[in-house]
């Protein structure tokens, strides 16, 4: 295959500035040429995760937006509340590109031999700035798609897959034997409970709709809980009983939730203890927020003992303690069952430009259950 | 020494009934002839310790209190409200006997030699039941005081010196540099003080009045923040900049304290980190709840960014974890360093007929710092 290195390409930048202005815009930048264990992807499929978002809007007020331009020329602006400016000190006046993820063509590579055999091959890159038409990376991000895979197949084989892969790693590795998951009717939650099928682990469900409860149900979940039922901490207490499972992977982060997992747990354990201890059970219960659906404080109503924890859980951090020979190991199943297991849905295919329309914006930003998008940077570009 | 084994002596004991009422009252119990490897003692000096506090009213409420009899033969009695019984079912019907820890005089001893050697000692117990005249324990459990050292001054050197010590172990084994602790001017913050001075470890006091922050400063604390402050937040980020603590204990467990230290760690981390991070800093933040002195529910703004932890702490649970020659070598320690590094004080002497006395129950239940009671159960019983 010839090689091509197209001169420049769009990109989107996020900025804030010092007086507290969110902008957003596409700016044309060249296309660096490959050093010799460089290759340029033309990206063809990036999702929009709720990381992403977080990164594109900061903490801007999205009843604030408003749109100037059109086209490659549209600018979105927003305030940030001056409340917030403080944690967003860090990134003031930085132009920032966005995008954790996304796959592709390799249309030109560097000199050495693992760059040239990546030549014309479709990828998937965990390498930032993904809302770009064109990305030069290195070999090492770049993770060979299967024969019969497309672009929108491998777009979001890393930060889904490898985390709901964290979640049973952790759960194994901190001696638990089954979970509970929150939000659970999300794209990584399907996975995760395809994931705990496969590999028979037991798998609390926590949604908040009968829908959602339904969706899982179909895809052959057995412990399907809802938020909405006047006897959720019951049923949830149940299905702690039936799987014994003391660890939880939260997406909320906010409001009552986690500590009433918590309770449950003790709960659960206390309806099959036999003595009477003044602390509580000595079973450890864990629950680890990953997300941040509900930004409000946390509440922890704290009837479970002294045998608990909660935290922060991220999959970066995480890939790097397990060590680079077990986050292969977690990769090569990804790309092994990438059609099945691993499979992702999305609402809508975007382009660009269509990023930045008041409405689609409104539509992502909501990060809604079963509403993903899928970016394709060169949709209106031609190929 | 002659051997005398006193028949019997009186014990304190709680018990709930299935309606939810509380008694407190005193029984006489026969003492049990000591095994080869058991030894009998006179209980002379045994503390009032929140832990004990928590098995001796249970969930009763306080403003219920009532007593009937008098002397030997007072019953107190209270209401558990009905939402907390779940809570006490496994204790309910159950005569229990309270109080951690103790020391006394050795009275009696079984035929082995370890024993017999402490005939006539005064010696140390953690061994459950101290708020007794008469305790037959095994040897094991029991750490002779060195010379001088009275058994007021061995009463409480099992829980709070080694919650203190296992305060800076924690630390050190979970890589942190220096420690924030709450409620610091009680009287085991005043140990950690005193350890973290010896130790040259960094350590930020966290009170609630003025007073609590001169006596802490007379004691040659550096860093003590109160918060009742208007600037307390400010101040408490000053201490952690000056320190570098990620990493806190306790003592109080609800409101919104320990989420607004987490907060602080994060903003005294920022102060000097080079580049924003979507995640906020990778710096690693923990609190451990280890006491419960306001039983609200915990408040957490999360804006802290992933890497914090929240959990419970309990002395013997970390003892196990870190195995019986560590946990010897701590104990070692406080024995060599009874009267200075690891001196109680109490506010008042009382008997186990005095401990029942409404005044005074009302006045160790309110915990209040500075005010620890200790029991001598042979007080008004001849020695």
């Amino acid at each position: 295959m010839p090689q091509t290195l197209p001169p420049d390409g769009l990109q989107l930048r996020s900025i804030i500035s010092a007086d507290g202005e969110l902008a957003l815009s596409l700016v044309r930048v060249p296309t660096p040429a490959p050093a010799a264990d460089e290759v340029v992807l033309r990206v063809e499929a990036t999702p929009i995760n709720p990381s992403d978002i977080g990164l594109l809007f900061g903490a801007a007020d999205p009843a604030t937006l408003a749109v100037r331009g059109s086209g490659e020329q549209t600018v979105v602006t927003a305030r940030v509340p001056d409340a917030a400016m403080k944690a967003m000190a860090g990134r003031v006046g930085q132009s920032m590109a966005v995008g954790n993820e996304g796959a592709g063509t390799v249309v030109a590579a560097g000199s050495s031999p693992a760059a040239q055999a990546l030549l014309g091959k479709t990828v998937a890159v965990l390498g930032g700035a993904m809302y770009s038409q064109y990305r030069t990376v290195k070999v090492e991000l770049c993770l060979p798609l299967p024969a019969g895979a497309s672009a929108a197949d491998g777009a979001s084989c890393f930060v889904n897959p490898l985390t709901a892969l964290g979640m049973t790693e952790t759960m194994r590795r901190e001696g638990h034997r089954a979970l509970v998951h929150t939000a659970a009717a999300s794209n990584l939650g399907q996975m995760l409970n395809r994931i705990c099928l496969a590999d028979g682990i037991g798998l609390v469900n926590i949604v908040r709709k009968p829908e959602q409860a339904a969706l899982l149900r179909e895809q052959g979940a057995r412990h399907v809980v809802s938020t909405s039922s006047p006897e959720f901490v019951e049923e949830l207490t149940q299905a702690l009983v039936a799987t014994g499972a003391t660890l939880a992977f939260d997406a909320i982060g906010g409001g009552r939730l986690a500590g009433q997992i918590l309770g449950a747990m003790e709960a659960a354990i206390n309806r099959t203890a036999k003595e009477y201890s003044r602390y509580g059970s000595s079973v450890h219960k864990q629950v680890y927020v990953y997300g941040s659906l509900d930004p409000s404080p946390l509440e922890v109503v704290r009837n479970f003992g002294m045998a608990w924890g909660l935290g922060g859980w991220l999959l970066f951090p995480f890939l790097q303690k397990i060590g680079p020979a077990d986050a292969q190991r977690l990769r090569e199943r990804v790309a092994a069952e990438l059609k099945t297991t691993f499979a992702s849905r999305y609402a809508r295919e975007i382009s660009l430009v269509e990023m930045l329309e008041p409405e689609t914006m409104r539509a992502y930003g909501r990060r809604a259950t079963g509403e993903k998008f899928l970016v394709n940077p060169n949709r209106d570009a031609g190929a």
